[in-house]
């Protein structure tokens, strides 16, 4: 492996994304996504700052099991005019208990005169104390120099002397921040070069997308010598993002050479990217370089013959290498050659049914076109396979109706649901309350089933996330519900959609208890 | 003015984008857009390879009057073995009647001979025989060399000879194409470099995005001294889209001091960025460099308090200069500054008023861990801030009770709600019916409202997201609900949180409502 880090400010920087807000929850989820990847370190926000990020802390340090990454926190320097010793904000970073801190320090006069309204001197000792007192306790020190380029172009004499403080002091690396994101490929270029060759430090950057160079710039950066490279994912960041980490890696790993991920994790970029934007709720770019929808997508047209002699005239890499595909928007051929695949992984083999193939790219690509979609739902896939394979539903109960009243009774707004079914031969009236339509839906539907189906007991819905299509139709749009059920030991997702939301999900909810009994073995009653 | 060509070609290549479909009066109005921004030329499309571009360009010639940019025709050379004095593709090239012609030809020799099937002889001979036709009719000619930068790495000797023979038979420009797009920087520069050493012809650049270097590589060409650059509005274009024209053309312009626009027309930038999304319905991309409507938006708390001093210590350059503004968000990241610059936004000067402002802090923080956000809401915020502001809550009616039902009775749905409240001391109680429980909230609530607010008429909901926080909890989480409403001139976001996903949108649709009375300046009756 490359000696150069892949270090991962999506909890942080990203998060400073407009429109953006992440939970605890979502950031231990996406912080588990990220060491999958095999990034080598993952910044996880700002302890002390806000109680959200001093908590996430606490439960990373209980709750999350890091493979390849190392968690850094990240915080500044310590305060003008105190010792780092008795800072509470530093002290803060210590209690995060995390192998790396990351510390952000001033390297524009003008920012420490009118930002931190301290002197050039106060600032530099500031480096030094908080540094210091960092590696005594045993951390790992990265030193994020914001505003550098910025700073450099108006006083190369001190720029340079905030990297050298730094290192001096004992900082691993001192990260070249081009905060303001003004900046383009030749002048990163030549300002690490130049600071790597007057310093001998350690160097790494970290980019804004401004200028729309983010990723150019972190690449010009590592070719001139730095050998630590920032950026999220998907781009997250404030105003116009920070640098794409995806984009960095797949261009210094595919490109350039620099071995920065084990082949077989860089091939998951494409699916990680898309569960991440699951998580985050920002609806993916389907331009993205390597990783969006239509990287690989071709109008055919004009290309369309010499595609099927020669697709790589027409891709500038293999998309499986970061786990996307080619696809020609004019032919179905990937459709029933994936379908075959999934069928496969599913235990159907269909390679000799090319009529139930064709029936299958049919529906789905009708389906897709009113919103489904079965990427994030292989139980509802599964189950649409099956019926066209088997020629019918699978059926383990009839509904014959159900019903949800919400009412404005308390401020908790408790829903009220009521379901009727038929399931082993017997009619069944079940009313189930929760604190919210779905919930309450699919209390009244086990209890509606609990005598026929008592397997359906150890079933829990562990995630639940809505999607409004066709957003231009407002509260009149086309709602896509995606449920996460587990039994215990494994977990499947399923999906529904319907013009009303609580609709969607009570097909989402339908599907769900229905895979649920079959991967149980269990038969219709 | 500079000498550098600005060639716009979002109405041939930009269209080739999955999913954009133009008309032939949605490119006539791109066209008026893109002659107001003050480009050099524009592809208005490919006469003769379908109906609809043939038909672009006579309405072009009857109904367009450009005041700056020429129209080009795009078309390829002549075929293998015939005469391009009697190839029909090259008869409707002069046919369109533009004062310039764009011609595709091939640079790369197994695209020679796996596409066109032809020798590398002929197809220089197609070059040659097409360039002097279309010169000797009085045609200013381009020459796009498609997959120039492969075929230069494959057989350099022979790329070169077909810039030589475009060139030398009069093509004015030679456009270098990365039609892959998998180049970076220093590899576009260097060739750019030395192609125009070793043939002595003007050259241009044309870059697609996929290694999300689209930009930074037409910069590079024009420093390695190109004079013709290439591309999209919004960087529209097949798989990861073209090169991005606003932002090429900003740095040129605004970091490197090429004088490709007079200033007063890139200042209409950030509008026509968005014009144009209306008119190729694609969703503009909010962290787009320069024109996005993030592009300027400050969130960080760290930053806010330097923010007031001096706002140009944290943009890389003006907005005003591409017709974007600055603007700051409020986060739970948010300090007093960030949120007395916020109250300044919206006309409340509380420079004075240190403990109002502790105070917004801390509501803010608290309601922002309980999932609210502000940043997507600012309806909501102005609201917040009122009412800390007058001691009060903004009251123009007051709720008794609602409630929604949603049952199975048909497939699509239809979910009732009813409200019962007070408004201009009447009692009303309403139903209203809708396609989701929302959307029969919102029409209940208009009809309880209509007599004593006829003013709300005209509002509509335009936009509804649903996100689930701390999913974990599957659907016993806690919901967030963002509206965003229209009065048909403007729009404002507003925002609801609670367990109960209908709850949370009622607090959001009151809001909204309030809100819409505010800013109409009504007073509650």
């Amino acid at each position: 492996m490359s000696t150069v880090h892949v270090y991962d400010t999506t909890l942080r920087d990203g998060a400073q994304q407009e429109g953006l807000n992440l939970s605890v929850t979502d950031k231990l989820a996406i912080a588990a996504h990220l060491d999958d990847l095999g990034v080598g370190f993952i910044e996880g926000g700002w302890p002390g700052a806000n109680p959200k990020d001093t908590e996430f802390f606490r439960r990373a340090h209980d709750e999350l099991d890091l493979r390849t990454a190392r968690l850094a926190a990240f915080g500044s320097t310590r305060r003008a005019g105190a010792r780092a010793a008795e800072d509470p904000q530093v002290a803060a970073l210590l209690d995060a208990r995390t192998p790396v801190v990351t510390l952000v320090a001033k390297s524009h006069p003008r920012h420490v005169e009118l930002a931190l309204r301290t002197t050039l001197a106060e600032n530099l000792a500031m480096i030094e104390d908080t540094v210091s007192h960092l590696v005594a306790a045993s951390r790992t020190v990265f030193l994020d120099a914001e505003h550098f380029f910025d700073g450099y172009a108006l006083d190369p004499a001190y720029a340079l002397e905030v990297v050298r403080t730094a290192a001096g002091a004992g900082a691993e690396v001192v990260v070249l921040c081009d905060t303001n994101g003004g900046m383009l490929p030749p002048q990163v270029g030549q300002v690490v070069q130049q600071v790597a060759r007057d310093t001998g430090a350690r160097l790494g950057i970290h980019c804004h997308n401004d200028t729309g160079c983010a990723v150019a710039n972190s690449v010009a950066a590592v070719q001139a010598g730095a050998t630590h490279v920032q950026g999220t994912i998907n781009g997250y960041g404030e105003r116009t993002g920070n640098a794409d980490l995806v984009t960095v890696i797949s261009n210094l790993q595919l490109k350039l050479g620099h071995p920065l991920l084990p082949p077989e994790r860089l091939a998951r970029a494409a699916a990680l990217s898309h569960q991440i934007s699951e998580i985050t709720n920002v609806v993916p770019y389907s331009r993205q370089p390597y990783v969006g929808a239509s990287a690989f997508a071709h109008k055919a047209g004009l290309h369309a013959s010499a595609l099927r002699i020669d697709p790589d005239l027409y891709q500038h890499t293999d998309p499986a290498l970061v786990g996307n595909q080619m696809r020609t928007l004019v032919s179905d051929m990937a459709g029933r050659a994936s379908i075959e695949l999934k069928g496969k992984e599913l235990g159907y083999d269909l390679s000799d049914r090319p009529e139930l193939l064709a029936r299958m790219v049919r529906t789905v690509k009708d389906l897709e076109l009113q919103g489904w979609t079965f990427d994030a739902a292989d139980a509802s896939f599964e189950l649409l396979l099956r019926r066209e394979v088997t020629g019918e539903p699978l059926r383990y109960f009839d509904v014959e109706s159900w019903r949800v009243i919400t009412d404005s009774g308390s401020d908790s707004s408790l829903s009220e649901a009521t379901v009727k079914l038929v399931a082993a031969g017997e009619r069944q009236v079940a009313v189930g309350e929760g604190n919210g339509p779905v919930n309450a839906l699919d209390h009244a539907l086990r209890q509606a089933l609990a005598v026929a189906y008592p397997e359906l007991d150890k079933l829990e819905l562990i995630d639940f996330r809505v999607r409004i299509l066709d957003a231009s139709h407002g509260t009149d749009a086309t709602t896509r519900v995606l449920v996460e059920t587990s039994d215990g030991s494994s977990s499947w997702e399923t999906v529904g959609v319907a013009g009303n939301i609580v609709h969607a999900s009570w097909l989402a909810l339908i599907d769900s208890f229905t895979y649920g009994l079959l991967s149980q073995g269990v038969e219709p009653r």
